[in-house]
């Protein structure tokens, strides 16, 4: 082990997200496929921003333009066309990073849970007393495969060799090359204008510049990592669904260890940044979408779909709760089944427990919204706000239409369409006469049979 | 391996289901119990018809009702009664097949997914140079428990052998029993009459004539398959369930390589004629009942069941959202939560994103259905369409009694109960007038307050 | 093997529940976590009622008033404060034992799994010719992990060992000390009574008194099971998670093999007290809440979360049903999607069977409730009831304003708001006049168009 040094220099980082990703069969670029809700890429640099880099280059093949979109100014595109192989991937990046002295981190768009810890740790590595020339990222899958590996004694490299070209000897040798490297920006594009392409594919491959600096006399260290999932590449759409799946489960636990019940912990699903308190209660089936943020001691019932919401102390939400982006339910608030609440307000203890739509609006606390109300929000080019005061009844089956203002303590009557404001404590009624025709009924389906038996007959 | 000859010869298929399926514990016929939506027996038919059999028979013992029913003309029925074996249950299928010159495939209605490929192996193993009397599908199982065995050296069967009869040596063999069989009409009957039935249980067994044919000289052959799942009998609720899941996987994994997004596969429940399109998104916990096209790009949200239903390009549904039979999303169509959709149209760009109800209806290009929208299309007798024009704005909680035509870029006001046509570009509105009593809430409240203190008092 | 001697001896259960429950991280007391929907200890406080105790003690630290609350009279409870160990917490009970002569099961609120056959043998062998002065409960698990170990040759004791304290030897031996213990009341406590504290924790451990009858030249037995998750403990939320999971796996096998076709097993979650018919098909994605009962061929359609209700022969519910509390469907009645039933009864046959609420209701045999109706059950004071007659037709988008009734065959027109009784054979219609204005929404469209683009321009 070589004493690490701490150190100052600047970090830049090469994400590599050029290739055609054709096994995802998708016109969405490869790197843009969620997981946890989140386009994979943007998995990576949130782990790359705890490292505080100075600069990021994209490399990308296809699809820039949703690469530019998806990430605007916060990294900068360097485009490969034609793609010949990882080394010139690497290369593309040389423009960008012109006068940039400082140590270069090569990633990977669709290897996007490599740690921060990692990659912090191949960096270390690089500024070590022994000053290697390059830090490749290990790894010692289950099962080998067709990776290539990394020769080496100790962690000093002596020989990357790709896995078609590994005698049989080095084929039983365990350690992998994971595609990341570590090397100081000058050494980097030095070392890859000597990488040949005098191979099958014709293609540059970046492992090369390890085997030059080697044969330069230079030290190539590799740093291991015993998480092999950690540098897990996405490929396939199977492949994404198992990062998900590693994704979830890796998060189910921390909520358990939290302190969250999960009832049937396969069944929940997460976002990358659903916030959850202390005995929270999440029964079986519960979608999470992004912006989620559920206080101590809120139920979620079975069934329930909440996205961008948030939910304070003693809620209790479902089964069969739709919650979208602006859903704010105030301490004790009560959702109950078939409702969707969509940027709306529900005061302290208030409900809405049946068959509601809440739409653009703000209920007070102790308010109560009954089954079947609508907040008639839009009027086909415009939306508007529905206030409700506090300790308010909607009788059920109301159509609130908005603008419109029901006062404190006010009662609007079952099915009763509001189109004007109801004052504190009025009744509004909007009900037309019963209309009664005794017999009426007895008469029609007598003529309806007849009419069934005739079509019959 | 010997060298297979293409043969003309006719094909007759013979499956058994006339096994009491006690453990199923059930009054539906064993092989009438469904796997991804459909009875197993037609999982096999299907797989049959591939091989264009000229006659299939299907020995029935109880429930032979439900057989014909479920069956129609599309295979004879042959009752096994009194039950004496497997033997005895071929052996009714010769009156059936009086006069049919051709081979026959012995199949079982309780192991449903055996591949097309395997049957075709097997019948052309039969007509191999050699010319085997009989031909047996064998496996070898994980574990091979109890089932019979096959004594063969290389192809050629030396013996039959009944797992209770076998010695300690015989047992080892791992070469198992599936009970498929190929064996020309004329040698099968022949060979079946000279079989006894002088065992404990007094039945007759099939695999007796694989020995007797080998007694008689003759060469009987085995093809193997290398998937033990596809032989697998189905023979209780739990047996069944594992099939459902294995076909399951199969599917999903299916999905995913053809460039499906699914978050969660193991929640995704599909039906046996799903189709789904490129970039197509599945969310956690969907439900497909049969019937359903999926076109590209389209996204299930969560919580979605979807049966009988199209689904354009573009479109959006879900969460919470239920298809019914006759459902046709055209592009870019949305249907959100709580919405169920039957024998409906709903038009390019057209809406219902809550709470609502479409059953026999047309709704026009870029309509837009409110909140809490019912068409009431059922009179208790009858069924009524309702058509909605392009661009027409049906205002929240609208009832619009069928049937009735709604207007190109008419607008139905929220709360209307529409019984009668509205044209293009009116406003329709059935709303009685505003009933204002100013404090009456305040005084109810005290009221029954009061009312509530007294009850407790 | 010992002869077992049939016992009258009364025997009392001193329950185990004065642990901090600190990996919980939960405000309530970890026996108090609910797997299947009841919390824990109750699950053994039922095992043990099969052994019909005469007194069952529970030994509580912190938490005393919710588990008071939960268990009211039928357990008495001994508070530890403070706590000095296992060995200290089952001398608590001394006192409320005192002149109890019989036999002494020491049992763990937080290993609620234990079977009553177990908790038996151990009763048994303590009655045995040998006449033991304790029997301790030892399980063998797949990883010993650091557990206590029991030193014993066949079912003798010779030493129970602490890990920290065992030789490698010892730790080399895989039966393990489950903490269940049996010993006669009297031997209990004077036992307890020589254990001394001077270990480093400073504790005094329950185990010692086993080692003290051995100093004594008693015979202390072991009585293991071969099912090691019988006896696990639930300190954590994962913890709670797999019990919850093995729970599930033994019940939906046990609903299987009953004559149940669960499509997906893993995805069905049964309560406590689920009560299955045969024939019932559950599909994916189902949920009983406690107190369900169904009979003979129901179907519950996907998405359906069931609780407090009962199902007759020939219902079906779902997809996306609630039945809650007092829900009862007759013989082949429907509900169907984003139905809530709750305090309601649906005669034979009867049907609703979309976008309803039924609270506080009876409905006869044979009515159909249409789409969209909600029965307003709740004047935000006191709940009233809506009785609906045989055969009556609900048109859809209907309010009941209860107390109401709905007589035998009447018809409530669609959009009506019914606010009184409706009698046999009769229409009711509460519907304002259709409001027609040719052109208006024309002319909206071109104002709101013109508005639109003002507010971009």
């Amino acid at each position: 082990m070589n004493t690490t040094v701490a150190s100052a220099r600047p970090i830049a980082a090469i994400v590599l997200a050029a290739g055609k990703g054709t096994r995802m069969k998708s016109d969405r670029h490869k790197v843009l496929h969620p997981v946890a809700g989140r386009p994979m890429i943007e998995h990576l640099l949130a782990s790359l921003a705890e490292l505080q880099p100075a600069r990021t280059v994209v490399v990308v093949g296809q699809g820039r333009d949703q690469l530019e979109q998806q990430l605007g100014d916060r990294a900068e595109l360097a485009v490969q066309d034609p793609q010949l192989g990882t080394g010139h991937a690497v290369q593309q990046a040389e423009t960008a990073l012109a006068g940039f002295d400082g140590d270069v981190l090569i990633l990977y768009g669709d290897v996007p849970f490599v740690r921060p810890a990692t990659m912090r740790a191949m960096l270390d590595r690089l500024h070590a007393e022994d000053q290697p020339a390059a830090v490749v990222l290990g790894f010692e899958p289950d099962d080998p495969l067709q990776y290539g590996r990394v020769v080496a004694l100790r962690d000093k490299i002596s020989r990357m060799v790709e896995y078609k070209d590994a005698t049989e000897d080095q084929r039983t040798c365990r350690l992998c090359n994971s595609g990341l490297l570590a090397v100081p920006a000058a050494r980097l594009f030095e070392l890859l204008s000597r990488v040949g392409n005098a191979n099958a594919q014709g293609e540059y491959y970046l492992p090369d510049i390890v085997n030059i600096a080697i044969a330069d006399g230079d030290i190539c260290a590799v740093v291991t990592t015993d998480d092999a999932d950690e540098v897990a590449g996405i490929n396939s759409r199977s492949e994404l669904a198992d990062a998900e799946a590693r994704w979830q489960a890796v998060r189910r636990r921390q909520a358990m260890e939290d302190g969250v019940t999960l009832v049937a912990p396969d069944t929940v699903f997460f976002s990358w940044d659903t916030q959850l308190g202390r005995d929270v209660m999440v029964e079986p089936n519960v979608v999470f979408g992004p912006g989620v943020q559920v206080a101590d001691n809120v139920v979620i019932h079975a069934f329930s779909h909440v996205e961008g919401a948030r939910l304070e102390s003693g809620v209790s939400i479902g089964p069969f709760a739709r919650l979208r982006p602006g859903a704010v339910l105030q301490e004790g608030a009560r959702i109950g089944n078939f409702v969707e609440m969509k940027n709306a307000v529900l005061g302290p203890g208030a409900k809405a427990n049946h068959l509601t739509y809440l739409g653009d609006a703000r209920v007070g606390a102790g308010a109560n919204i009954g089954a079947g109300t609508i907040t008639c929000n839009y009027d086909g080019y415009f939306k508007h706000e529905t206030v409700i005061g506090e300790r308010a009844f909607i009788g059920s089956n109301s159509a609130l239409i908005a603008p419109v203002r029901i006062g404190a303590d006010a009662i609007v009557a079952a099915g009763s369409a509001v189109s004007r404001d109801v004052a504190d404590g009025e009744l509004r009624m909007v009900r037309a006469e019963q209309l009664v025709k005794p017999g009426w009924a007895d008469s029609f389906h007598d003529a309806m049979k007849k009419k069934k038996a005739d079509r019959k007959g």
